[in-house]
């Protein structure tokens, strides 16, 4: 089985990648004597970002590595010792600890919406609690990114996009595991040479205004470059004036270089000023110049908005170099992605958990869930459920519509209509600690989110108010969820 | 010499955390016989966050760090010959590259404002290249993070701040560099315990709400987490009902505590609802009880405006726990930080060297610069100046005000007035690629940077349309960049 981890995940020393009180609570359910029952978590988000009307899961493979390679070495141990709060026998415990956790988890790149539960953690109290945080943040982080990708690839309409979000991003793997969902989510390529070796991203670039600022001039500099990398020469013709200079200068060097007989695609970036006037301006006199079929790459601070904007006036672009935006989900830099307790088993088995809130949004969906896509006949999914597991959801299928309950009042009946399939999205990757399902690698992973993507009717994908997409509850867990809003303790 | 380095950033592998067009650059500069040129390059930034009226630098050590232990692996090199770019010329000569450059800086949490030189790397064309994007990836959001956390500490007004964004920080040290930098400016302690194993910063943490929910009862969910830990004991209140249930069974259990002679002081977290209301109701329940002196930790979503408008409102609140908004400088998370070259050395010395822009405001400062802090005789900063290195700034202190120019326009003179004394804030820290400075430490940063902060005249602390801090040109630098504006061609 192809295990192969990321070095970048797999690294020793993310043992304490973990709340504090994560590891306070595990020492007091080992003094309890309760850290070895079975619970079960799940992770949802309660919202999209603005405007967004789907998210792309990701960060999951870069969790189970994290997981597979989660051991508490002695420095750790010595560490918490130092703190003087955990007793001889909690930290006994973690030196020879190994995470025995079962792990059921729609594929990284799926499609979801708010409430649904993309991932589900079995397991002993004590690990479930200790892989929380570390699990929060990389599948928060990394679904948010790829959910942005995907929506600046959709206003760039079939145009590549190139992510070059490192210099802005949080910290070495803000930009690390950033590049990673950015691909993920439908870039093309990454600027990151560290994300290329580790996830096998292809690497893209140009060149730095300092490149032409180091030569005497500006053609000089441009012509250097043609020369060293005729395969892969983009010209960024900003450093003084654009159309003054810079673009006369491009088209002087690829000029020459055609009539040496070379094979080069005449291209240029634009990285300032109005990329709408500037891009059209430039590619009218490299077609005048007798230069066919330029690239002309933008960038400068975009993002889905302002390439659809530029899109619409007609810019000559067909190429979209995205950084800061991107790479930091500026207008929304954090999903609010959540675990929750929904369920613990005792003597009679398992049963459901709730945390109640006066907000019947934030009230959590009780019990182990399935969670389930139908599909019309043209192949469009029409509504996800969650319903028990164990529950019997194929029954459903065949009338063409499905009856199940409103989340927010679970008393209330709803329909997901036109269901002429159903597809289970949890699989197990994780069984008991080990791996087991092989990892689809990052190119089979994006080709299933651009997939989904494609496949999801226009008015979830638009950029504006899309539609929202239904998530309902199965009768069986909408009848549990009331059941338990109704009771007043929440006891057992 | 203590330059214990932080694991996080020493480790191996960082050597590929660069864009992708720094390599091929870095190989063309090789094969144009530049490589070894000397150059100045100088890290600044163009803006501060909305509001904010100054920056707090953190990351320098961090970078140090990482320079320190910049060495190509194999694995490394082999990835990069895969790629079909390179010859073998270069890539020999990355297995032995160790970085060669000279850094000069502000001392880690020095405040600074937007256009200041608060880094300088001089050394061969070559390696001021390779470092950009690290350089960069690490001052810009450490530096984004210590200025967001000083504005929450402001806005809690002495009240002790707790940062807890790990679950929505942007990957693993978005966590953990984030951590950092929220310590530096003012942060008393982060959740994340690995960054409190790394940096030596105090840990702390509360239990969530599976620890309630895990048990039959609040009550005795309560009672046993109160028992386990009487020393660090702060009850989440808000898992069923704030008023109704979560508050009276503290109560319960901290009269309890105290019945049974335990010194326990009694300590909630309100995690939801009106926080203003409920820390009221919540004081005043525990003052009628008998409680004396309560801690009410408050958190969920918080950040500075809220809290300065909950403080505003009365709210009994006496610590603040702070997470996404912070970790993620939620309403801008991204610092404009550049990087830009500013002179190279030719036969004659060295030439200045500045990228012009239609936006005034966009061109660099030319010329290798000394960053002077000017102070009045309360010992107030008044204003900064950017001399050129070699200037003798000491000469024009003793008038009371200094002549300067203006950035943006500098044929036009400008004053600082009341200038008692000028502080030269670059120090070398290495020197030929040996670190030439011990660090000081995480907790001598944080401490020099409060320093500066409570020295700083409250015109520019305020959260709401601070003034804008003086940075000019030095007459010499003035006189320098006007005339390159004037010039053509740019050529040396």
């Amino acid at each position: 089985m192809n295990l192969s981890p990321h070095p970048w995940f797999a690294r020793k020393g993310l043992a304490l990648l973990t709340d504090f009180y994560e590891l306070t609570m595990m020492a007091a359910y080992r003094r309890e004597g309760q850290a070895e029952r079975e619970v079960c978590f799940e992770y949802f988000f309660r919202d999209l970002p603005p405007h967004t009307g789907f998210a792309v899961t990701a960060g999951l493979h870069s969790f189970l590595d994290y997981l597979d390679n989660l051991r508490f070495e002695t420095d750790d141990v010595e560490y918490l010792r130092s703190l003087d709060v955990f007793d001889e026998d909690f930290l006994g415990f973690l030196s020879g600890f190994r995470p025995r956790c079962t792990v059921r988890a729609a594929p990284e790149g799926t499609l979801a919406f708010p409430n649904e539960p993309v991932m589900q953690i079995e397991g002993p109290l004590l690990d479930t609690q200790l892989i929380e945080s570390a699990l929060l943040n990389m599948l928060n982080y990394q679904t948010l990114i790829a959910t942005k990708a995907a929506r600046v690839c959709l206003a760039a309409d079939g145009d590549p996009v190139l992510e070059f979000g490192l210099r802005r991003a949080h910290g070495p793997d803000g930009g690390v595991s950033g590049s990673r969902a950015a691909y993920i989510g439908g870039c093309v390529s990454t600027s990151n040479v560290l994300a290329g070796k580790t996830f096998g991203i292809p690497v893209s670039g140009t060149h730095a205004h300092s490149w032409v600022m180091s030569f005497d001039t500006e053609l000089e500099a441009f012509r250097r470059f043609a020369h060293i990398y005729p395969d892969r020469c983009i010209l960024l013709v900003d450093t003084y004036d654009t159309i003054e200079s810079g673009v006369p200068n491009a088209i002087t060097v690829f000029k020459e270089m055609q009539a040496e007989g070379h094979n080069v695609r005449p291209a240029i970036r634009l990285d300032s000023g109005d990329l709408a006037k500037l891009s059209k301006k430039a590619y009218r006199m490299m077609q005048e110049a007798g230069l066919e079929d330029p690239l002309i790459v933008a960038s400068n601070d975009l993002e889905e908005d302002l390439i659809a904007d530029l899109k619409r006036q007609g810019a000559r672009v067909n190429a979209w170099g995205v950084g800061t935006k991107l790479i930091t989900a500026y207008d929304c830099p954090a999903l609010s992605g959540v675990y929750k307790l929904v369920a613990m088993k005792n003597d009679v088995g398992w049963r459901p958990r709730m945390k109640i809130s006066s907000n019947m949004d934030k009230a959590t969906d009780p019990g182990r869930k399935n969670l389930v896509r139908y599909y019309n006949e043209r192949n469009e999914p029409v509504g996800d459920m969650l319903h028990e597991v164990g529950e019997d959801w194929l029954k459903g299928v065949d009338n063409g519509y499905i009856i199940g309950r409103r989340r927010t009042m679970p008393h209330l009946s709803v329909r997901i209509r036109e269901a002429a399939r159903g597809e289970s999205l949890l699989q197990t990757v994780v069984e008991d600690g080990q791996r087991a399902a092989e990892s689809p690698g990052i190119h089979e992973i994006r080709r299933y989110a651009r997939e989904q993507i494609a496949a999801l009717p226009d008015e979830f994908t638009r950029l504006r108010n899309p539609e929202i997409y239904r998530v309902v509850l199965s009768q069986r867990v909408g009848e549990m969820k009331e059941e338990l809003l109704n009771s007043q303790d929440m006891a057992d």
